[in-house]
């Protein structure tokens, strides 16, 4: 059994923020930041790739909807939203993150640690060309 | 004058992985892992929560789509799709960052340095009902 479809169904509780007939939000139990919530379809799919067509419209207004609620009642300026697909995936059912940031709160000096292509501008375009074709191939 | 609006008018060069009538797709400079790209919507909208109804399923179709394609063509697992709202926002015009991502590549650990409710169950219960009145009264 998957504990995100247990909450959806009501059969584990949760602490949940926003609910609709496609989808749901409840608080994570380890937040980046209080009030981070985690936004999953009722309807199982692992990952974003898997999540049918019909639900990205709405699964993603409410991710709109919540970056926009969730900091103005934390008292927070900011919102970063974000879903992990297989690695670093705790938990194999889609979940969008939704936590609320605040200038100098911690997260970014680790948060993006950027690093530059070695073969500058050739290699860019090397991969920029790979992904071009990857994608128009199918 | 917006960096990724000259990049979206053309009169900015940049590495384009994807492209079509309302968004389109570059590799970021200074990347987490090479194939790291930006998405973006053609017009300016600077967060999430300014993004035109009309414009969230194409753009979140497009981001599902480049979760797919790029780990493939990158050689890794996984993906992070993700989007900062103000804080930690380096361009005021809304970009989503897919990353490929492979086990033990590094992020892990610092990614998310989680905290726990000081309040308990408690605190948890007020935080949610005081999110979930904010969505109501909306």
């Amino acid at each position: 059994m998957c504990v995100f479809c247990d909450i959806a169904s009501g059969s584990s509780a949760a602490h949940i923020v926003f609910e609709d007939d496609v989808s749901l939000a409840f608080l994570d139990h380890r937040p980046l930041f209080p009030g981070h919530s985690l936004l999953i379809p009722r309807t199982h799919h692992e990952t974003l790739a898997d999540l049918p067509d019909e639900l990205v419209a709405p699964l993603f207004r409410n991710a709109r909807l919540l970056s926009e609620k969730i900091p103005k009642v934390m008292g927070a300026v900011g919102s970063f939203v974000a879903l992990n697909n297989v690695v670093s995936q705790s938990v194999p059912h889609l979940h969008v993150h939704v936590v609320p940031r605040r200038p100098k709160d911690g997260l970014r000096g680790f948060f993006w640690p950027r690093m530059k292509y070695k073969g500058g501008e050739e290699e860019m375009a090397e991969v920029a060309e790979a992904i071009r074709s990857a994608i128009e191939a199918s």
